[in-house]
């Protein structure tokens, strides 16, 4: 089959790969069907030091399961089916506290495993991919959900729910986003979902802030505006709420620091590579009674409450997608992505 | 100065009584500028019985500060501010959870108490009022912030929104209130700010369904479409994740309790007057793993939140505002409400 | 193989019935070596209506795997195990949520479900069983804990726990718990764990009381003590934080929502059978800012932080066990359970 | 009046100061009975840089009311009382949220921010203090309460109780405490009222880690016995569930981070003076689910439920005092606390 699999920095290729068949009695192997870049491959694509080469890449896809093993209790060939990019077992002290990708069963590493340099396990930038603890890791794809709605449970939406969950946002609250790529889009969705006051959409791309704006988020340039200034004027002088980096970048993880008040919450779901964050604790973290949280996302845990919220209309992820290619174009895709060219905010393969 | 005085059931009256004056030195007297009649001043007027006549209803209102006592610490004359329903004296170990509707300090019972029949503090249909431990009951009305728009913050706003807090409405969830009404109009709104997927609103009237339609509700009419049915469908069969009754009929109660899942939270934000509510405790509550919550609103402790939401645009209370008249019409307006007529939802008057 | 077989009220009977048998591959069948009789199955015994006779009643054992089904992903023959009351199939929605006793996979009843007329599912004071789901049902009992130690993990130790959750019990808090036998025991040990100040043990047994008493908790027997009183003059007349039925009498809840202040949550873990509640909704519930909270236990969500606790020493549920006998004898268990006989606390079966 | 006079690094002197005077109409003058020396006092003793000298340090005290303010409403003179080391308004946003420590109101710096470097505010190594918004930073201290159980509430038992909210401990729990002063003391304290199964208390003073062991505790010294082996043996290699930080070491909130388990919470409680803390971001806070917390004690949030623990005997606060002396050997006092002499632990003065 087809995968787009890595040879170095800014070397993927797209290329024929060995199908993937089942290997444990609890796999399932999926016939991929849509499946999209995401942000954290440029890390790899940029060149974060990777342990090997010759592995397919991605974790972000969908499609129709072909085969399961014989352990697998709850899925059957033919299901349609979403992929979680965190892989768990299920079964293990943190996967019962639904931390699947913190999962003890260190064989278990899944396909986002690869942008932290674990490539272990084939990703889904395929047309095929075999899933470990099927029952775990697969999701139900229900009929009346299109594939372009559902794809990003797999990954983004439910860590831009998590960046809103970790900041702990609540009615009446002013956050700040910085970021408003795919992950800092769903983020300032969900900071709306638990009732923010005001979101503040901080980017340095003038097109994807109008959009930001449309979405009813305040947009800000920091280049051209005064981030702390504005959100001065707006809290009364006491500073943001609760404020979520989606970037990945150590700066703003102190940008974030200083623009909350007192007894705020930041969360980091941007992927900060090769960076130490450095604080001056007393000052930041204790003097103001600061919580900072970060983590990898776990899209089996909120799945069912974001699924609702896309079949009853109150999201629709799909609003992200700007381009759709097939995956023998997969190469062009990440140019295109990786260059910021024509607008992009996601791409989309398809198999 | 002019006040709507309770004579007996259907009998109120706008009359002269003598003018407000501070008796406590923790005391202000405030000039009334609006107030509202509520839902739960016609259990008054239905004849609930009162141990006492001659006294002033109402406890929604808003105006300027006129005096305070010496001992207060935070406000001044000439201060413009919301009145909070309920009284507390700040202090004792209930306000110190910010419980003031359950005050340990029983002399400081509020003008909602006449609800409840404890008239022994005059309410705020009137032209003034005293307003003990004014520290902790008045609530600053900010300029930017209109009379309409602040008014619901001392009652029937917070308790929409507690009705949401108390029912634990969490994003993606199912939830059904019973009313449409202007505190069913709030805990619908507040549905909506904690992130549900889904918000079906019951009502007997279907002008208020309308209304409640074109706030993204999906309306139902019991004597017309089946409840439980349509919650079914809705939850494939497993029922709401969360319940408010904002009316105060014990059927609804147990109808609440009906038609939720298993695991699911019932909040009672309708005052109850004069019935049991008797509950087939092993099948629903223990059966069911039921939340059963109720209790009367502390505007005090969500002020802060629900005003940022005001400012910001995210929630415009007078929405349900369907008229207003000088309060010498008062008992023009208490027929009207009572009646159901023209479309009848909030009656403001203006001393 | 040998069971306690129900054949109408006080007719439970020692007989042979045919050996338990895989018949779903995600089944288990277990060598039962330990098996307890529960406060709830002498609701059966005092002639609770059953639809049928003929089955085999219990809900509280341990043992061995000696077969599992060609599905079962974690669990192999040979491996000692606790055994769920409540029997969840893992993967609905409710058992996402750790809702294991609301499973929507009706077919699955567990053994517990006797106790509420439904015994589809053959219990477990026998020498073996059959788990359905075993991946979901079955808990690992580790080889340092004992079986007296373990056994209650099954059932009345986490109800106990369950409890203290539902009652929100936090640290500084005065604690009522109706109550001294097993389940009422474990909700006093529950409460001190969460940082009860106090814990207030009521029955009528004065022989309960004592070990109460020897727990820390403060004793109190309602025929020659005033409730009310001792909690008022504890709590300065305001009332206690939280309360915990666990007995399952009505009147005991009223007692309970009478004793809590303003503000406070009442759990009710008792099993209510033949009995509605009748309350007094507005003067409680809404004047009082109550929190009532009823359920069926979850053995599977709280067992690991249990066994952490059992392991460290800090809790040791064999304190409650005061007869051991072979299950050839079980008819004589029963009888001196219901007669509180010999100071009976919990009788232990041997098979 | 005397009181404890800072002059620069080691040179703290006893001299006459003028007697405290009520400034606004807000304040309470108090004659302090009792006062501590803290270990955050000896940052200024061991030369962190002030912007001034010859103010009063000293900010763990209680005593008796001599005078108030106008508008104060709820102390007279003659009341005993605590003071808060953290002094709140009581009425801004912050202070609303019970976030004293935080207090908008600029003018408002209490005792302990002598600490960081703005003293402001006299503190109360004296025979008398200024107390602002005694409304809100006088704490009542009852009759059946001694003056050493009672007289930590204003700081270290608070702040102790605060590490274990903010490292969320909860039943089961495997929780490290980095060390056994005063602070870490009652930081294991609260780590057992919130259910902890085991408490590592780690040390370099073998004579501290005997009396944690005391208390319950694993004692650990990190030079003769290697922390993480021990967690990873206690926890199946999983990692603690929490680690409180209590001694003020940016080189051990990295320790903590790296021996908590993914998904587990680092609280800071200790004063990080003149370090920064360099976190590895990705590897440690995204990549291991953690969140960090830290901040300064609100003792006023907290004084209810710690009181109840004092006066049902579940809590002995004056276990850890070891000295006693006259205010006039104050010095004498610093000496042995900095110098580790006597197997002192805490040195309380008597004015």
């Amino acid at each position: 089959m087809q995968a787009i699999v890595y040879h170095g920095p800014r070397d993927f290729r797209v290329e024929d790969v060995p199908d993937p068949k089942i290997q444990d009695t609890t796999d399932a192997v999926v016939r991929i069907e849509r499946t999209a870049i995401c942000g954290s491959d440029l890390h790899m694509y940029h060149g974060a030091p990777m342990p090997m080469t010759g592995f397919t890449i991605g974790h972000e896809f969908l499609g129709t399961i072909e085969d399961v093993g014989a352990d697998v209790q709850h899925f059957r060939p033919g299901q349609r089916v979403l992929v979680s990019c965190t892989i768990g077992c299920g079964h293990c002290s943190l996967c019962s506290k639904e931390l699947f990708s913190g999962c003890e069963t260190t064989t278990a590493l899944g396909p986002l495993t690869n942008v932290f340099g674990s490539p272990l396990h084939a990703g889904g930038q395929a047309e095929g991919a075999r899933v470990p603890f099927a029952d775990t890791n697969l999701l139900p794809l229900p009929e009346d959900v299109s594939d372009e709605q559902a794809l990003f449970l797999t990954d983004i939406l439910p860590t831009g729910y998590m960046g809103a969950e970790f900041a702990e946002v609540a009615p009446g609250d002013v956050v700040v986003v910085f970021g408003c790529g795919p992950v800092g889009t769903f983020a300032q969705r969900a900071a709306w979902l638990r009732g923010a006051a005001c979101v503040i959409a901080v980017d340095l791309d003038d097109g994807r802030l109008a959009k930001a704006e449309a979405r009813g988020c305040l947009p800000l340039n920091p280049t051209k505006q005064d981030l702390t200034e504005t959100v001065r004027e707006l809290t009364d002088g006491r500073g943001a709420d609760a404020a979520i980096e989606a970037v990945g970048k150590a700066s703003l993880v102190l940008s974030a620091i200083d623009v909350v008040r007192a007894g705020g919450r930041v969360a980091v779901i941007g992927v900060i590579a090769g960076e130490d964050v450095t604080l001056p604790f007393l000052q930041t973290m204790t003097g103001k009674n600061l919580t900072l949280r970060s983590g990898l996302v776990n899209p089996q845990r909120t799945y069912r409450e974001l699924l609702a919220l896309i079949r009853q209309g109150r999201l629709d992820p799909a609003e992200i997608i700007t381009h759709r290619m097939p995956l023998a174009s997969g190469v062009r895709g990440y140019e295109i992505f990786d260059a910021h060219e024509e607008d992009v905010l996601k791409v989309v393969l398809e198999p």
